[in-house]
């Protein structure tokens, strides 16, 4: 653990500004099982069994198991009351519990499970309960839609018997505070608008998490379109203001904002710095102000803005390029193959324009007239150092590597104007070598080039097919990742750990609300 | 569950004297191992590997585990103070801890248990960790002497220490009340009286339990033993009042006192009747009443004693002896081969004759009377019918089968006189083909029936050799079960699920004060 730079006063701000959560008592809807379907998404497929009523009156022995599909996916404390039957419960009862959000965590064996993230973040437990009847409340919080139960152990004597079960859900967001689209709005975009909100709300907690199921972090990449989404929707600004302050309060040893904080036993920053990331402290806070436009906020936090546009220029290289190398220093896509030069370069000049509106909104003219220096130097090196004008593509890396990440980003950083741009993206589709996008959060800049683009209908026909595909895949909240192409796609070794409740894919609210679904009037 | 007779009131009561527990924190006091070895005790030995200090330094990795040993046998909530080193933990904790009162509960793995008792009675828990550094506090109360600690799971980026881990302790029983023994009294009666102390301590809570590891209930055969060794020692007798006021407050349909009460959620007798433990809630409240002189309890309690005895004598046969039957209905020893008829006529003539002092002291002369000659009819049927002569020895059952219990009890109810009851006991020594005794509770009573016939020093010898044997084999608190001929012996199908802190066996200490450590003055 490395030093870290702490703001006392910032830090004890945040913490003033933690949200009450808003609870909802949720009951399970339906008893099913996770059937194994070659067909099936990932291989499986929940099959109904029994009506919830059933639930109620099935006696339960040792060995025996049942699923509970609560009916959508629920972040927050599971209650079992436990009846014994047939005689007293003489000995204790040893149950175990299996949360999933997905069909495959309920099928899968988790003793099968070698993916290099910790399996720990696999949902189950084994709960001894000393005395029945009795009522249990579990400490940990879960994300699942389904809860398989085994009885492990009774005794000779007695049965189970559950007599309730329910899951107390708990989200910093109310959903009354969501405008209803117009009622013009078409079904699918509804539901998608529906499920990206149900998404959010459920990472909504006492800061933005990237996924309640895993790892409930932090991070500055998704919560600058949590934020985004969460201002067309759920409003809650102060929560974003928390955020702000939490990451501008505890920051890496040089200053940088780090990519991701804990925020328990206190919040701090995690050692992680990722290059993009950094620069996206100034993204957020800059559409933090025009939501808001909290003036008090910018003011304070802009130097902490600042000084991340000044780290990231030390990276430049003679030629005014970001310096490649093979670490893990810039996050853009999961994607093993993914150089991230040109997307890096891109990410600063993206950076450096929203900290050029903020240095223009507070009247720093020096400041002002320092970035758009610099915005242009980097501009002109990226043209002359990273365009291929032979190919038509930006390249990035030493091996002139074509992506879609630094496309896209290239375009978003306005590098190129509007015609190029769609051009290029043209070019791009036709173009098989490139390196493709994994993730829904590679997919919403994707889908954000294409708008600023002019490209509506492409942009609307992006959201359906890409996120409308999850839907059609059994989504109840977007998932973390999703490739058409790889239904298994997981860059951890395996898509039992994956988080299907994700943060960074809860955009089309944002795209749907701000472009699609506006009243005419 | 059968219907129970309640009486609102002494329930009510019995509820108002829940003692308060007296809590400590204990530390552990080394590292350890168990090690397989055919020479030790059930087959498994403790080695030390380091002192306690190694355990705070030690980095406890993925895989990795520790064995805490704390020095003595324990029974109480674990707080665990857990530290992430290298780097930050990104991932929850899961540990697997196992607490066992022996070396075995250790060594062994649970998942080859076999026994017939609930395999949830073995004392391990999965426990997953969100928040490092972090303490947590199980919320489960375990009995143990030796903590096994294992790392499932932590993640790739850190690694675990353990800052601080305790157990906080909970008894009803203070050690200051207990008097300390003569200077004189030799240390091998020193340590059988510490160990029974600390045996009786552990058991009591805010009952007498029989076991503070397993079943943890209230049964009235180790409570009547309890209350003995409490009246010496701790001298906590509100506890006995409020037992022998559950007892009589939650009976069963026909209005037996029951075996045994569960605590919770609410106190309420079990379904299970034996005939001798009914028959000992009358012993249990003269006992009582003869320590405490609390006429109010006797006085209340007595019709509930007096139908014990009514109820009892319903049992008898033409002849006016105790119905035999293949069914659980006397307890007296574990045995499978054991017959219980005569030592049933035995407790019923040993439980009537202190119903007899209970009349007497309650001035009611007509139900002395009338006890009075039931006892002599009981005594004449016994004589006459489970007396053989030939033998010399009573026989029990259609097999007239000879047993140690048989004869202990017909001594103790005072059937026989010293004379021939000393003679008795004399026969039985040679007489291998006799039943033999399997628990510390069969082996109380044989102590007592030794002191009853004058041979003091033979029931000292045999203290010092049963119990004393136990401590040989590594006791810090007395077992449930204990054959020094077969000491893997479990009448559960697993010395693992043996209770091996047992309120039966702490009866040392009230034979070495009440006879042998008692000073000369």
């Amino acid at each position: 653990m490395s030093p870290h730079i702490t703001n006392a006063l910032w830090m004890e701000q945040a913490q003033q500004w933690i949200p009450k959560l808003y609870e909802q008592k949720i009951f399970p809807k339906q008893l099913v099982r996770s059937v194994s379907d070659v067909h099936a998404f990932q291989g499986w497929r929940i099959e109904p069994v029994a009506p919830v009523e059933a639930m109620y009156e099935q006696v339960l022995r040792k060995g025996d198991e049942i699923t509970l599909d609560f009916g959508q996916h629920l972040v927050g404390y599971v209650t079992l009351s436990l009846l014994n039957v047939r005689s007293n419960a003489d000995a204790p009862l040893r149950l175990k519990l299996t949360f999933g959000e997905m069909p495959c965590e309920i099928g899968e064996d988790f003793a099968t499970y070698e993916g290099w993230l910790s399996r720990s973040w696999l949902q189950d437990e084994i709960v001894n309960v000393d005395v029945l009847p009795g009522t249990i409340t579990l400490d940990r919080r879960y994300a699942f839609r389904y809860l398989k139960l085994e009885v492990l152990e009774t005794s000779i004597r007695y049965d189970l018997q559950l007599k309730d079960v329910f899951c107390t859900t708990v989200t910093s967001a109310s959903m009354a505070a969501v405008a209803p689209l117009p009622a013009s709005t078409d079904q699918e975009l509804v539901q998608l608008d529906q499920i990206s909100i149900h998404t959010l709300r459920d990472c909504m907690q006492t800061v933005f998490e990237d996924g309640p199921k895993r790892d409930r972090r932090l991070w500055i990449g998704d919560l600058r379109l949590q934020a985004l989404v969460n201002y067309e929707t759920f409003g809650r600004n102060d929560l974003v203001k928390r955020c702000l302050y939490l990451f501008a309060g505890s920051r890496l040893e040089g200053g940088q904002v780090g990519a991701c904080l804990y925020e328990k036993p206190q919040p701090y920053v995690d050692d992680i710095y990722l290059y993009d990331y950094s620069l996206f402290f100034i993204t957020t806070l800059w559409d933090y102000y025009e939501a808001t436009k909290d003036r008090d906020t910018l003011e304070a936090l802009w130097p902490v803005a600042r000084e991340q546009m000044d780290i990231a220029l030390k990276r430049l290289d003679a030629r005014g390029i970001v310096q490649d190398d093979e670490t893990w220093y810039c996050f853009l896509d999961w994607h093993e193959q993914l150089n991230k030069q040109a997307g890096a370069q891109a990410v600063l000049i993206y950076g450096m324009k929203r900290g050029l509106c903020i240095a223009r909104e507070l009247g720093l003219t020096e400041h002002e007239q320092q970035i758009q220096a610099q915005i242009r130097l980097a501009e002109e090196a990226a043209l002359r150092f990273l365009w291929d004008e032979e190919q038509g593509f930006f390249i990035s890396g030493e091996q002139r590597q074509v992506s879609w990440a630094s496309q896209v980003w290239m375009i978003l950083a306005e590098v190129v104007d509007v015609e190029v741009a769609r051009a290029l993206l043209q070019r791009l589709k036709g173009y098989n070598e490139a390196i493709p996008m994994n993730t829904p959060y590679m997919m919403h800049h994707y889908v954000e080039a294409l708008l600023q683009c002019g490209q509506k209908e492409d942009a609307l026909e992006q959201i359906r097919t890409y996120w409308g595909g999850m839907i059609k895949d059994g989504a109840d909240t977007f998932w973390e990742l999703y490739n058409p192409e790889d239904k298994t796609y997981s860059p951890y070794g395996s898509n039992l750990i994956n988080s299907y409740c994700h943060a960074w894919s809860c955009t089309p609210s944002y795209f749907i609300r701000r472009h699609f679904a506006v009243t005419d009037s």
